[in-house]
């Protein structure tokens, strides 16, 4: 009895030490230095002579298209931080709180060591200050979403998905888009990225979605981009000009790739690339195109792996049905399981000396 | 000799503990919980029926007009969570790091102990989602922001200004705005800040310029506003109807105030109130509309004060330079002495019970 009473205060006060020190999954987060930080863009000014009493826009500038970052870094952080980018129409929020309350990538992340840099990209969310006009509207396209975001097909959700079906997760899930303030300008975003990797040194970059292609391209303009880990990436795959293959048909239109200077290219095959697609993707071509563009992105993903292997690169695609992960959405690091979706890159992380 | 070294020891042994578990000035951040979530807003739909194969708007929705808030609770947090709302043209970067790279209220008021909401209203930042349509056009208008938030008249800084002069930190500034995506709409804004503290519960309100007017008309949808922190109000002083002064002219215009129903002005009786304003606002009228503003603004705030209080209220203003702090522009909390600004603001909370 005594025994288990000095047990049972022994546990107690780990569990104290760790609830005050710990870094558990459920225990408290630590913070070395949290902030926010502009990074990259460009300046543009008005012709003429600015005057204080009569202000017009004469002889004034405007700062804008740079990205805006919110980081955390814990203590003894490990040796590379991620920074990880939204895709289309998203914010930081992606990798935040997922849609029904639990913690998302920011947090999962910050609670194994790393440095988590989270992103809005140049003319999106708080990043919003753009240096070209854009008109903006209202259209409702949600339904929408949720097909091409592989949620299911509306109003139906898909059998098994990894995705809380009550109405208050559909309603944080939808408001968690943001629009364009200004056009998407690849050399803007990425200028902006490969600004942020100057600025911070060395680091790993998770992308999803859209960022996927400019992830290459931010990995060609910056070479502290020291692997890459890629969600679903959805455009922009990069091949040496002249190896560039047709483009996939899909419903409703086609996967096109993209040419590029070997020399570009090159770089792509230096440092360790994953890919990770989720589940609902059909093997063959499907008449729901919130389903069938992800079978053409597969298809192109592999053929990228090959292209890149060949030429002496390190690139994995990972389809999470076949090892053994079902149900998951084009949001896998927010899907119920997200826990086990993070075991896998942590495992790739370890596994390339990445972390 | 040896009592030294065991002073030295005990000293070392305090510091590494403090390192692990503090929340000191400079040492870690302990958070209980942090993440993001939207709150409040309004769902518009297309007529029609959704076809998820040959997608259109008919049948879709849009969610908007939501804020968007990235919150974050220390362990064993003070009794109310400070909420703080942003200005004119800014976003939540207004609480976090300071344009020069300093910590901002966020952390400041996280280390001592708060539970911390930072908000983007509804139509700006990263709740960007809009129910209305918007039109953005990159003007440039940085040294006309630079008069009017109190730095200085561009391009000379106020003598002793708590501002950084390197252009580092004016870049950053610069940056720290984005547009408004669609029209400001009150009714819509303090729609959204009601319903967040419909769901956190009793806190603590911190606005800034703008939100100064929406934090009263929040405080009197929602009774769970116990306090309330304006840095620089700028607009909508609320008075009873029968009982609203004369406009205030200035050098560009008019401070005009707004009539409600006495029993929503009531509301701000009952709850204690604190107003701030910087250096360098003029004592007589100035023919510079960058500071002459806010000589009208602080004339309309103490014409309120005196209005609330006559009614039973609590509301104090404070002209910083009067209390000692010499220096400050339009953001006091971000200002080279933001730290001494913070404590006044936690003596504030402390003599009203606040805390």
């Amino acid at each position: 009895m005594n025994q288990n009473k000095n047990a049972l205060l022994l546990l107690t006060g780990i569990s104290l030490f760790m609830a005050a020190c710990g870094t558990s999954k459920t225990g408290l987060i630590t913070i070395q230095e949290q902030g926010s930080f502009a990074v990259g863009g460009k300046v543009i000014a008005s012709p003429g002579t600015f005057d204080p009493y009569k202000p017009t826009p004469a002889g004034q500038t405007f700062h804008g298209d740079h990205a805006y970052v919110f980081y955390q870094i814990p203590p003894k952080a490990r040796k590379y931080p991620l920074v990880m980018w939204h895709g289309i129409g998203q914010f930081s929020k992606t990798w935040e709180t997922t849609p029904d309350g639990r913690e998302g990538y920011q947090n999962i992340f910050l609670r194994r060591g790393f440095g988590v840099y989270v992103l809005d990209q140049p003319r999106r969310g708080n990043a919003g200050r753009s240096t070209a006009a854009g008109t903006i509207n209202p259209t409702p396209d949600e339904q929408q979403w949720f097909g091409t975001f592989r949620v299911g097909i509306w109003p139906n959700y898909f059998e098994g998905v990894q995705f809380a079906r009550d109405t208050a997760t559909l309603n944080q899930y939808f408001r968690s888009m943001v629009p364009n303030v200004g056009p998407i300008d690849i050399g803007v975003t990425t200028d902006a990225a490969a600004a942020l990797f100057q600025k911070i040194g060395p680091g790993v970059l998770v992308t999803h979605s859209h960022s996927g292609g400019m992830g290459w391209l931010t990995a060609i303009k910056n070479q502290n981009v020291k692997g890459i880990v890629a969600y679903e990436p959805g455009s922009g795959f990069l091949f040496p000009e002249g190896e560039v293959p047709a483009p996939i048909e899909m419903a409703g239109g086609q996967m096109a790739a993209v040419g590029v200077p070997m020399s570009q290219f090159m770089q792509l095959t230096k440092i360790p690339i994953i890919i990770y697609y989720g589940d609902f993707i059909p093997e063959k071509p499907s008449d729901n195109p919130g389903t069938d563009g992800w079978r053409a992105r597969m298809v192109m993903a592999r053929l990228w792996r090959d292209a890149v292997n060949r030429h002496g690169g390190d690139v994995t695609v990972v389809h999470l049905p076949e090892v053994g992960l079902k149900g998951n959405t084009h949001f896998p690091f927010s899907d119920l399981n997200n826990l086990q979706v993070a075991d896998l890159m942590s495992k790739f992380l370890k596994d390339k000396k990445l972390d």
